[in-house]
């Protein structure tokens, strides 16, 4: 994992809380909120009991997506690939958590599996200070996730998109060019844009 | 809407900050931090631009699942139905929410459009408290959703389950019975009790 990823990583495991996503047997989108309870160099590790719906979806799938808000109202977005552990992990959980002896005590704590984050890739996104920002990141074998628009040769320089641009992150040029880590994603460029020059990225 | 969902479909709204998950095109869970922008009666109320994945994924399956972190420790999830409103909608949700116009200042507004929620069914829970306690609601036609476990004429009243049980939500009787509404849904009742006669009521 590069130094990006990581402090992302541990960003989240700093604010705990996040939300879990993830995709049920008919195809819905399912949300709840967990905790993230360690988080390092070989990804995040998550819990849950084996009777809960969240744990057929994590171990059917494989997938969860999280997202969290941070203390400084800068937000988290990951889409990861999940492996279960062994059930040691279950007890470095509860070392690293202890308020979760609270909760199943005793031996009920292995009614839980742990859960590592092993890969994915994710972003970083700050709408409260301008220019906004957002930064991605990815880490074990994942690429990251090319998102936004771009302005391809197509460009007459009208400047229209510039014009468009609520956060004002197009610089005029030939082709005028998005600086995408400032971008909303709102998208007006590309609806305003008389020749058809600004492309799409993402599905 | 009844009273109850009213409730926390409200809550929703003074928490303000929930994650918003989806299923996208590949039948992947993605999720992200959004505000809950108007809540009532009617629903609640969210905004996206059409530039970004989130409005494609709400547009092409007509679904989202909420979950938020309550100031004071419970959690709410929800799953519910998506309609797209007119931009009367937008000027409404500015109106409600005047930061919005540093984000998307004069016209640039109209790159959103707001959705309403305006079905679905969803669960608050406390897991700071003890009794842990959990509620359903629903909304706009969709039924409560029935989770967890109960105890069928199977049961032998040998109190394995309520021995298992970390909530101790488990009662004597014939059958014994989970309440459920303090129940952590952990199954250990399930994969303990030796007659079988505990019933998965979620799939």
């Amino acid at each position: 994992m590069d130094e990006k990823a990581r402090k992302y990583v541990e960003l989240f495991r700093t604010v705990k809380i996040a939300s879990a996503a993830t995709v049920d047997g008919a195809g819905r989108p399912r949300s709840r909120i967990i905790n993230v309870m360690l988080a390092g160099g070989d990804g995040m590790v998550i819990v849950t009991s084996r009777g809960k719906p969240f744990w057929k979806q994590l171990t059917d799938t494989g997938e969860v997506a999280l997202s969290a808000m941070c203390p400084d109202c800068q937000s988290l977005k990951f889409l990861g690939k999940v492996e279960v552990l062994d059930r040691t992990w279950v007890d470095r959980v509860f070392e690293a958590n202890p308020g979760m002896n609270e909760v199943y005590p005793g031996e009920s704590r292995y009614a839980l599996d742990a859960f590592r984050i092993y890969a994915g890739h994710g972003e970083w996104f700050d709408l409260l200070h301008y220019p906004i920002r957002r930064e991605s990141f990815a880490y074990g074998g994942c690429a990251e996730e090319r998102c936004g628009f771009a302005i391809t040769a197509a460009c007459t320089g009208c400047g229209a998109c510039a014009e468009a641009c609520p956060q004002k992150c197009i610089v005029p040029g030939a082709p005028y060019a998005v600086e995408r880590s400032h971008c909303l994603q709102c998208g007006l460029c590309a609806e305003q844009c008389p020749a058809g020059a600004v492309e799409r990225l993402h599905p």
